[in-house]
């Protein structure tokens, strides 16, 4: 029998964050795509008109040959079908490996266009031009892509690193406040999970922030994605367990979610949710005491973000987080605050508990 | 504006080659796929009976909880129908990060499962069993797999390293020797790129190769996956170059592949016959004397591989050459010998050049 020993490494990328800089692309291109001289958009229909317009001429006066896709706008977006109409696109615009993607877009054009990246002649670069506060603090960075399959949400996907992320915080001012507080929801859980200072930022510039503040937004956007980098650079792909601590709240977010049927709650909203509810689940514990609870709540009912819900049977929210795919050989670990900045994943958590903090918030 | 940066790292792994040594497997599993404890077999239809249930029974004796998908024998199983049906066969059998996939077959599944184990849940460790001489030393080896598109081969895939190789040798007792003689083209081609020792062993050994000698066998086998595991260490995502190497003889092997309709060779009868188109081209060159040309000739006759080729149109072969994966930027790369165990990479071969090389041989 003969041994014979494989030896591999990776790449590293910058997000650019700033007001009106996505007219900046082209000149970091260069560095960017190397010899890439092809480049997809991938926009979400309703941004069809103005701004994929003005980077394709952009991109096309620096020398680029350009092409377009659209997207439906919507979750159901994230298929099988999606990423083959994609595909075949990209083949019949003549794209190889001299081929870029950039994804102009929320979450799901992101994710969706990122996952077509990843796989295309085994992967080609992608720029992430996410146009919501919510892609821009979270989905952007960190390199997740994927797909849905009927009824298992991003089920099918690939790790794979964008080569820039380019976050135009103009791209915010037509943004609905839903959308933004959706947003907000994950910059409040970078607060709790790792970064007291940028907790206690939103609770002191509230209405700044609100009122889409250029600087607070830059602010809070750029300390949520250091902190996403933070912790994805420590745990690229889900191995060492440091990158589950981006999961505070959504354990009960997807129950919430998948028993909402995925329209009634933005995602942002049904975080808000699940992380009040593990705040509780901490208190109940004995790991926080009331008053990180309080501000918590407090924070998010500023921000305009629910806290508690209606309209579901406890007992089907603790089966669908049975089913979520954080769960490893059948065991439900939750991510709990021990302080404000820092939580635990825990484990063996009492079904009990966890039907009590339910049932509070009927 | 503010830059955050995020850096990056990888894996790697173990090729078993050996004779028998597949009932070894359970021992090594603990090492290689850490908490695992569900591994699902994807095997080639005709594998089902015995070494699937042989393999099945192992796993189950070794603890796991087991499964076993089957897929079609051929190429069109390489397909986007043929990975939904897997994806959801894994949701079925409830697979989740806790699961690996054992890829029991020739390439065709190996790039299959690869695929399917590279994108599930954004990726669970893959085992690969490759039963045919030319998976054995080239698809097994090396973290390539992909689908086809209609008209595309291998346009959708992944790098997706595996977390173990296991080649048992014994697997080709049943392989038929057109099978056989086609693999052994793939050794020839690592003779020629990378060691002139190989190429020494194959001519000095033919007849032993060809009755399956195990020693021998497991002689080539393990030199080839060192020649490929030395090429792909050093460029894992064909980003540097140098695994393009490995594509001597496969511009012209796809043409012909392409135009014969995927059923008129096997692979390794196309790269034998493009090996020896490549090896012309360079000598019409002056980049090789005619000793090489003929000693790649005469060993791959010994080894019943075809170096001619007919009822191809030489223009057809160029234009579908103009449309290899390989192609960047509009420009076709050769990779030619210019002394026995070393190639180049060239651009700008003269067409007329390569009409002339393919007309000599209609």
């Amino acid at each position: 029998m003969i041994s014979v020993h494989v030896p591999l490494a990776e790449r590293s990328y910058d997000i650019q964050i700033g007001q009106g800089i996505v007219s900046a692309l082209p000149e970091w291109l260069p560095d960017v795509l190397g010899r890439c001289n092809h480049i997809v958009i991938v926009a979400d229909q309703r941004l069809e008109t103005p701004l994929a317009q003005t980077l394709l001429e952009s991109l096309s006066a620096a020398g680029y040959r350009t092409g377009l896709v659209t997207v439906p706008s919507g979750e159901a977006s994230k298929s099988i079908a999606q990423a083959d109409r994609l595909w075949q696109a990209l083949l019949d615009q003549r794209s190889d490996r001299g081929s870029a993607i950039i994804a102009l877009g929320g979450g799901v054009v992101g994710d969706l266009a990122g996952f077509v990246a990843a796989t295309f002649t085994r992967g080609i670069p992608l720029i992430q031009i996410p146009t919501t506060l919510l892609s821009q603090v979270d989905s952007s960075v960190g390199g997740k892509t994927g797909i849905n399959l009927p009824n298992a949400k991003n089920m099918v996907g690939c790790f794979w690193q964008p080569s820039l992320v380019v976050i135009d915080t103009e791209t915010l001012s037509t943004l609905p406040a839903r959308e933004l507080a959706s947003g907000l929801a994950e910059v409040v859980k970078y607060g709790v999970i790792l970064k007291p200072d940028l907790f206690a930022y939103l609770e002191e510039h509230t209405p700044a922030i609100l009122s889409k503040d250029p600087g607070a937004i830059t602010h809070i956007v750029a300390e949520s994605c250091r902190a996403k980098a933070d912790v994805v650079s420590q745990d690229e792909r889900e191995t060492t367990g440091l990158r589950a601590i981006l999961n505070y709240g959504h354990t009960f977010a997807h129950a919430l979610e998948a028993d909402g049927g995925y329209g009634k709650y933005l995602h942002g909203e049904a975080v808000a949710i699940g992380m009040h509810l593990a705040a509780t689940c901490a208190l109940r514990l004995g790991r926080i005491d009331a008053t990180l609870v309080s501000r918590q709540r407090a924070l998010l009912e500023r921000l305009h973000l629910p806290i508690t819900f209606t309209g579901h049977q406890p007992e089907q929210l603790w089966t669908l987080m049975q089913h979520d795919k954080k769960v490893q050989h059948g065991t439900l670990r939750f991510i709990l605050p021990d302080r404000l900045g820092h939580v635990e994943l825990v484990t063996g958590v009492d079904r009990q508990l966890v039907m009590d903090v339910l049932n509070h918030h009927l």
